[in-house]
């Protein structure tokens, strides 16, 4: 059985390799929250972690600042309270995993974790976690409650996302040109912090940010970056914490303006809401990763009169899709757009959505000779 | 309405471009589909075509090039069939498409080839594809047709796969050094011919490809390939024509063996029979990319024993892969190998499958220190 005393002399034997900055604060935080644990078992009371309540309730839109924040409401998780005394030790084995990775400066998916952490209890038949399911919402917990992303933690979501233009930045030590990278692009890694990449040099002007891979290959294909001086991103669909932090970073350190080509249905503009305000689940992360400022280009429910599409290209709404379209004209930051209500009430009106790629049927490069290089210069999007 | 008259002129316009002499070929196969047609109708008979059958019954091993290939049966797709009609007229639309796209000297999804086809024909309330769905299988119609490749035909599919190493290709111009990729590595793109990836300089003796992005991150932290002096690649699952056709190139031109580490699963067991062998449905493409010599190096049903694995990292077999096991170890190129047929024997009597993760919980890094480097080192795999 691989018990954590096997592998714990190798952690403590790394221990002597000097830490990026960003780690060693991490690992202060571990440290603290189990310093409580260890100094209310002196003081023999009971031992609890104060986790902040990730749900609805507890998210408010800061109207000054235009994103969403997490509120104060948390949730006590006690050793010695039968309902939740598993999920408490849980969340400090977690814990102990990541500062285990920390230290011996390693990183590992969500599924890695799982496995690192998995293991029968000793003297019994008890699994410390029986799937994953029960270990990833866990990982969300100590997120919140040390207020470090999981990236922080040593822990990756997926890798996602492309991108291209004039930029050479270093990546773990190699120096990118992402302006010579072959038709894949820059593949943007999960974590993306400083310690990890770094901005050598920028001559773009502003980012142009689409939703699909296959959009992009497109932009691609016809050099647009070149030919408009910008860095082309995607996300491959609701782009990845890595995608959303990279963007945050051009945006604020290089003062690139954002603008976002994404389908016109309730998908696209749900996309445009988390990479623009932050998204509810991950509230505590906004501050870091929320691009107030981001543009939506395209493509608008007008824009099937505007261009003249052919009616094959309508999809018509399905329930589904007339009930988020509604949930999402009422979100805080829409309800007072006039813009957005305008353009969720048409959509609603039209009775159908359209995809970016719908723009083809008009010509294949349409999108990128005509469509996107008017709106930028009409200064023509909604904000 | 974006009709056809409309394109046409742009399309011809640009054949003034000096196509790739794959281009050239490929162009010529669609013209001579065109001229079968138009000297039926000249001479009064029916035009119809002959589609190769996509089907298990027109597919055969072939045990001494060890590959699956196509056999000779066909479909005939007649324009006055009132049930081919539609299909027929669909082949030849698909058909005008690529030409087009090749023409012009671009590419496109099968999502956009869709858009770009779809219109409703004039005079009538007809579309030419109600759906994407009816779409996709015409073009793997054409592909056998032409006994073009997909990628041949301008149309690309997803762009999954990394790849990182010491090897320089030319990428679309770029000059790529795939040991200097940052933490992503270089991304592999769907279309990897010779016109478009050229193999500069490569020092590396061996392909190792793993299934999961996120197991080929842990073998690229810990810089196996510089250990190793190999390439290492990923597909993302099963991977992509883009991964398959590069494997095949890299193992074909330069001489470099292709070991797999996949999970010890029938889905896993099936990547390997894909990338060996070929698949079913592709049949027509395996001599192009299936690699009759790649080995699989695990993890192996027996790993669990010889590698102490705990308890807690066996997954249940669940009803489904019992029944795609047995169906996997019944495949002919399957059936008379003893190690094989003992390996998922193993695998169905433990009663559990492993990912490549459950090595994790020996140690973070057992994979990269000790799992791969003895396997390679003992030419423990199966063939």
């Amino acid at each position: 059985m691989a018990s954590k005393t096997k592998r714990a002399p190798k952690a403590a034997a790394t221990t002597a390799i000097k830490l990026p900055q960003v780690d060693v604060k991490t690992l202060g935080l571990i440290v603290d929250l189990a310093d409580e644990v260890a100094s209310a078992a002196e003081k023999r009371r009971d031992p609890h972690l104060e986790i902040p309540t990730r749900s609805l309730s507890n998210v408010r839109f800061n109207k000054s600042r235009k994103i969403i924040e997490m509120g104060g409401q948390t949730n006590r998780r006690q050793l010695f309270n039968l309902s939740q005394a598993k999920s408490y030790m849980q969340t400090l084995l977690v814990a102990t995993g990541c500062k285990q990775l920390i230290e011996q400066q390693k990183t590992t998916s969500i599924r890695g974790l799982y496995y690192l952490l998995k293991h029968t209890i000793e003297g019994t038949r008890e699994e410390t976690f029986a799937t994953q399911e029960e270990c990833d919402p866990i990982i969300e917990d100590l997120e919140v409650t040390l207020e470090s992303l999981r990236e922080e933690l040593h822990v990756y979501a997926s890798n996602r996302g492309g991108m291209v233009g004039p930029i050479t930045l270093i990546d773990s030590g190699d120096e990118i040109d992402c302006s010579r990278m072959g038709s894949g692009g820059y593949s943007i890694p999960s974590i993306v912090e400083a310690d990890i990449v770094k901005f050598k040099s920028c001559d773009a002007k502003f980012i142009l940010h689409v939703e699909k891979d296959t959009v992009w290959r497109r932009f691609n294909e016809d050099k647009f970056w070149r030919k408009h001086n910008c860095l082309q991103t995607h996300g491959g669909g609701q782009p990845p914490r890595g995608v959303r932090r990279m963007l945050y970073r051009l945006h604020n350190e290089l003062k690139l303006p954002v603008y976002c080509l994404l389908d016109n249905d309730p998908w696209g503009y749900y996309i445009y809401s988390v990479l623009k305000q932050g998204s509810i689940n991950l509230a505590y992360e906004s501050k870091r990763m929320a691009i107030p400022e981001a543009k939506f280009l395209g493509i608008r429910s007008r824009d099937y009169d505007r261009c003249k599409l052919s009616q094959s290209v309508q999809i018509t709404l399905n329930d589904t899709d007339i009930k988020r379209a509604k949930q999402i004209a009422a979100y805080p930051w829409f309800a007072e757009k006039k813009g957005w209500q305008k353009e969720i009430e048409t959509m609603l009106k039209n009775g159908f959505k359209l995809e970016v790629e719908s723009l083809i049927s008009k010509d294949i490069s349409y999108v990128t000779d005509v469509y996107t290089p008017e709106r930028l210069e009409e200064r023509d999007w909604l904000d």
